[in-house]
Formats: C-alpha cells, sequence, structure tokens
C-alpha cells in the first residue's frame, strides 16, 4: 500500500526487508518514527552505520568484536584455553555465555554445511578450526575438548559428523552439546523428534 | 542480555524502542543488520534521516506530506471538495485512500480526545477544523458534509460527540462510518460489543 509520499514509502520498503518484518509491520514502525523526535531517528540511524563500521571478525574465533584482531574472550587470560566450543554463528556465542556454563574458547563456523542450499565445508570457517587445533597441538598447551554447540538440525548433524572425521586422528576429545527435552516443558506438548532424541540419549539416575 | 560489544548493545538498545520490537527480536534485527551488506545498514539509516527531513504536516488538512505547504490531496483538482473525512492519524487517511471508497478532502485530528490519557480538545487539530469550515462557508462553495472516520472505541465516541456539538449550528451534514461486523467475518468469532453495535445500526434489506 503506498502512501504516495516517497521518502516514506521509501522507510517503508527497507524496514520490510528487516526479518519477520511485513509491510504491515514496516507501516507502523516507519509511522512510529515519524511521530517520535527527531532525536530517535537520528539516534537509530547512527547506531546501524557505527554497527557496521565498528564490528569486525575475531582472527581467532570469527566471533564479533570492536577490537582490532582478537576478541575479548580470546585475549582474556582467565578463560580455559584447553577447551573450545564450536558454534554456527556469532549470535550462538552470545547466547551461550549468557547461560554461563562455559568458560572455554570460542570458534564460530558461520553457518552450517548445507548441500541443499549449497554450502559446502570451504563456505565456511573450517579450514581455521582445523589450522588452529593443530598449531595448538604443536605447542605445550594443546586444545583437549571441543564440544559441538550446533543447530540440533540436518545441517547441524551433518557439520558435527564431517568436523569429527576431520579432527579425529588430533587426539582431542570431541563432545556435543546434550539434545533431549527442553528445561521447564511440559513432555505433552514436546514434538515426536524431540522426544525420540530425549529417550535415545537418555542417562542413568 | 549484553553482547559486550558496545555498538552492537546500543543496536539491539535501539532497535528495541520500536513498537512491538522486544529485546529477543531486536537482537535478531541487529544480527541481520550485521550479516547483510554495507549497503542495507546504509539504506535503512538514509530513509530514517530522509523521512525526519522531508516530511511535514499539510497546512491544510494536516496529513503528511514533502511540499512545502499543501498536501497531494489538497492541492487536487480532481477531489470532492464538498465532503470531509475527519480521521485521528495520518495512517487512517491512507487506510481510506487505499480502499478508493471516498474522493473527498482530509482533516487529520492527530488523536483522539481521551480525560484518562490527559489528551484535550485543544491538543487535537479541532480549532483548525472548526476554522476551516467557518472559512468555508463564507465562500460560494461550503463544506456540504463531515464523515467522522474515527477510531471504534471509547475516546473515538467521545471526541466524534465532541465535534457534533462543535459543529452542529454550521449547516454542514454530520455523520460517521458504518459500526458493525467486519467484511468475510465468521458470526461465531465476532465479540459482542461488535455484535451488539452491529444489531443495534441494523439497516432495512
Amino acid at each position: 500500500m503506498s502512501t504516495k509520499i516517497p521518502s516514506l514509502d521509501l522507510l517503508v520498503h527497507e524496514l520490510s526487508k528487516l526479518p519477520g518484518i511485513g509491510e504491515k509491520t514496516a507501516q507502523r514502525l516507519a509511522y512510529f518514527v515519524l511521530r517520535s523526535g527527531d532525536t530517535f531517528a537520528k539516534s537509530l540511524s547512527h547506531a546501524l552505520l557505527q554497527v557496521r563500521e565498528r564490528i569486525r571478525f575475531c582472527a581467532q574465533c570469527f566471533a564479533y568484536t570492536e577490537s582490532a584482531s582478537l576478541c575479548a574472550i580470546c585475549e582474556s587470560s582467565g578463560r580455559d584455553n584447553a577447551s573450545l566450543c564450536v558454534v554456527e554463528e556469532p549470535s550462538d556465542l552470545f547466547r551461550i555465555e549468557n547461560a554461563n556454563a562455559f568458560h572455554g574458547l570460542y570458534h564460530v563456523l558461520h553457518g552450517s554445511i548445507s548441500p541443499l542450499e549449497g554450502v559446502r565445508p570451504e563456505d565456511l570457517k573450517i579450514k581455521e578450526l582445523i589450522d588452529r587445533v593443530e598449531k595448538r597441538h604443536a605447542t605445550d598447551a594443546p586444545i583437549r575438548e571441543i564440544i559441538f554447540a550446533l543447530n540440533a538440525d540436518l545441517e547441524g548433524d551433518t557439520t558435527s559428523l564431517y568436523l569429527a572425521k576431520q579432527l579425529a586422528n588430533k587426539n582431542v576429545k570431541l563432545t556435543r552439546i546434550a539434545y533431549g527435552v527442553p528445561f521447564g516443558s511440559d513432555i505433552d506438548f514436546i514434538d515426536r523428534r524431540t522426544l525420540g532424541r530425549a529417550l535415545e540419549n537418555r542417562v542413568e539416575l
């Protein structure tokens, strides 16, 4: 629905490129921007530019960082550098950090292997992971455990299997996060694939 | 959930000011901005600034416009200037234009009377409406009908009643849009207040 006001239509068009934002929501957001003061449009506009200007990838783990070479986690002396958690996306890293249950280092693959979508191993930071493991093995502080925290879907499984094969002879313990019933959930509402996996991966009490 | 990356946290903070965008959605949008190319961040940022810079209110009807004085509708010679449709927000105007069922002029009140929220008649473009009607009455092309297309809620009703009183002796036909069951709806899913109104406002076949 065009408003016939070029700058308003353009803003609606740009906003509707955002994921999960349809045309109607984009219109609502655009009207909000118009109603709110100059400050909001300016500060949001500024924040958008800054995030693209300032954020780069950590040279070691490929997470987001504002620093020139290594991210805060890679540079921290307080982390257990014998364990490495492999994730698909930078956002997964923040999610795991927020759970406060892992204190090692990370490696961000930037995706998962997906033949259907044309994502091959060489499109991901897999070579960099192997190199990193090998380089550390040549030192007196090798990586002892690699935890795969990939999405619990076909692509995540494919990627885990591929990585496990590549890392098989590197003398590193390979693990993956547990699959099962999420905390606080009612069994009645769990889908059958999750339940199947939870039963398969049952643990002794 | 802070990512400890200042510019990313700032963008999440700004995005979560948008209506209906919670922190988690704001994060998802921010990651999307990071993943997409420079062009998107720049074009969205630019669109935000432009909309605030270029759009002003029409000097006659108070709708949004990019032109210096009157909006395209007020300036158009093809509209029926004997009928005026009164709406609450500029976005309502676009909605009605899109329905393509009204070909007169508009008047945007910029809100509705709401004692609870402290919105008084003098906070709205009501004086401007009365002036407009009076000015036109002094010419040989007076306004013949004013249609209230206000929200079907308490505030909309209060505003209609107030305006009807103010405009009572101006020799203008006052109408309001029909309240009833929306097109395509299943009676089973209609709330009782809508049904009550639809029955009250029944029309003869």
